[in-house]
């Protein structure tokens, strides 16, 4: 079962170099998740050949532009393409009131259902859930209410061990049950237990998505043991000063994150304008957490579930 | 002096086929005027090398958000530059209601004035004067309200002529009389004629800018004799049914339009996503306006003085 994430952009608040602001693609059993949505967000989905239909939850992590200015442009080529199935839209609760007047005066009566979900940003709370994934807020510390985005999948059921159920000549009507966890007890009254006829479900995965925050060691709680962290990384160590001005973090602050969370690889991304070249930016990450990567356009990152 | 006009998209409201929504830098004299500011308008500015700074005035014709989504984003980037220049921001009274609240939910207060001047779209009106140039609002026929804009140069002063001067051993503190068409007495009380020490001034030139509108015979006296008329043409003439009932125009009515007002040369613009291909649009507009060019992303187009 697919799970994987597609970097769409990773610039912070400057778009330069022809890097992107913030949006990213999570891809969970061929459900699409779009994390942020930055100016451009659906040139990228083009580009990176993205179906919007695909497309039916977007989470906004916060209210400064280069995270979610390429929301209005979306939502209306989405109805503009004949879009007809509900949008789910997860944001800090000021983002209705942007999105609402911006339809108004343009007019716009979309095409679809628009659901709008108020995320309180201070707690960590699961604010989807269904029988795959649940996800949650995470608190991030940062200059206006802010929150990342945690994605647990949730453990799938059994699989069966076809020489078994030959073996045993056990009806298929049964196979769900067997899944779920029931022994199967034959004609005879002879029971066979669970166990010998499947085996485990996969590892369940986790994928968190800290975006714009202050280093805060609170947040290494928050995403404790996640497959992959994505945190942000807008500068370089020698920038220290600028990041706590901001309320951003650098490259080490993002690597010791991820090594208090103890998780198993780590994403570094948001790059400022400051940094052309941001390979310096991973080696300073590398020299405290050595399973990293800079979150590139483009890139696209699996967890598996081995 | 530079006259000039850069595309920097010219797409209808889906973008596709790496074509960008509605944007265009006018360089008069050196002075850069922004039409609408599509998603992706700042990095449009980038990729051809327009610097932010230059550019003091933004021009809105209507709030579909194929004309104006990316100005937050433009706003916001010349904020962080450190822009402390002020920014003329001219469109539907509501557009100021969009810019404070995104400014307010992003806790944003501008290192810059940012000036708004609220424009009537149903008048055609002076709404920016200055020495050298004049512009006016311009009523389109659209949906919302929705306006374009006419540049009118003003006529410069009369160009001295070196020899003369020399001949008559003119002090040059006269030479700004001169130039604003004084005669030049002598010593001797002997007067020179003003046209025997100078030529004309330049031509005034002028660009219309018809953004989003159906095919409306008004126009064409709006734009009666233009240098340069951009006119939307959204469709090609098989899609007739489709441009009336979305309030857009066709290549064929852009020309008409051209014709009608007898300006110079045409550009057309605004292409639908229905057409990948535009070279037929340009053919047809051509059978009835043979000086018409296609609003090509990056391509310049200068107005001559001649």
């Amino acid at each position: 079962m697919t799970f994987d994430v597609t970097i769409l952009g990773s610039s912070s608040a400057t778009p330069i170099y022809n890097r992107h602001p913030s949006a990213q693609v999570l891809n969970v059993h061929e459900r699409f998740f779009l994390l942020d949505c930055g100016e451009g967000t659906q040139m990228q989905l083009q580009r990176y050949k993205i179906r919007f239909s695909r497309i039916n939850h977007i989470f906004i992590s916060h209210l400064h532009g280069d995270h979610y200015l390429g929301l209005m442009g979306l939502l209306s080529t989405m109805h503009l393409q004949g879009r007809t199935s509900e949008m789910h839209l997860f944001g800090p609760k000021e983002l209705q009131h942007i999105t609402d007047l911006q339809l108004e005066y343009s007019q716009t009566v979309l095409r679809y259902p628009l659901t709008f979900h108020a995320v309180n940003t201070s707690v960590k709370k699961i604010i989807f859930e269904d029988d795959s994934l649940a996800v949650s807020s995470i608190p991030m510390n940062h200059r206006i209410d802010c929150c990342g985005f945690l994605f647990n999948e949730k453990e799938g059921l059994r699989k069966l061990i076809p020489e078994k159920l030959v073996q045993y000549k056990i009806p298929y009507t049964l196979y769900p049950d067997l899944k779920r966890g029931a022994d199967y007890t034959d004609e005879t009254g002879n029971t066979i237990p669970n166990h010998e006829l499947t085996i485990p479900p996969s590892r369940a995965r986790s994928y968190a998505y800290c975006s714009d925050t202050l280093f805060d060691e609170t947040i290494s709680n928050y995403v404790e043991g996640a497959d992959l962290l994505y945190h942000e990384s807008t500068f370089s160590d020698e920038l220290l000063d600028r990041a706590k001005e901001t309320f951003h973090s650098t490259a080490s602050q993002a690597a010791t994150i991820a090594k208090m969370a103890g998780v198993k690889s780590l994403l570094i991304g948001h790059f400022s304008a400051r940094h052309k070249d941001v390979s310096p930016l991973l080696a300073e990450a590398k020299k405290i957490f050595p399973s990293t990567a800079l979150a590139l356009e483009g890139e696209k990152f699996s967890i598996s579930s081995d």
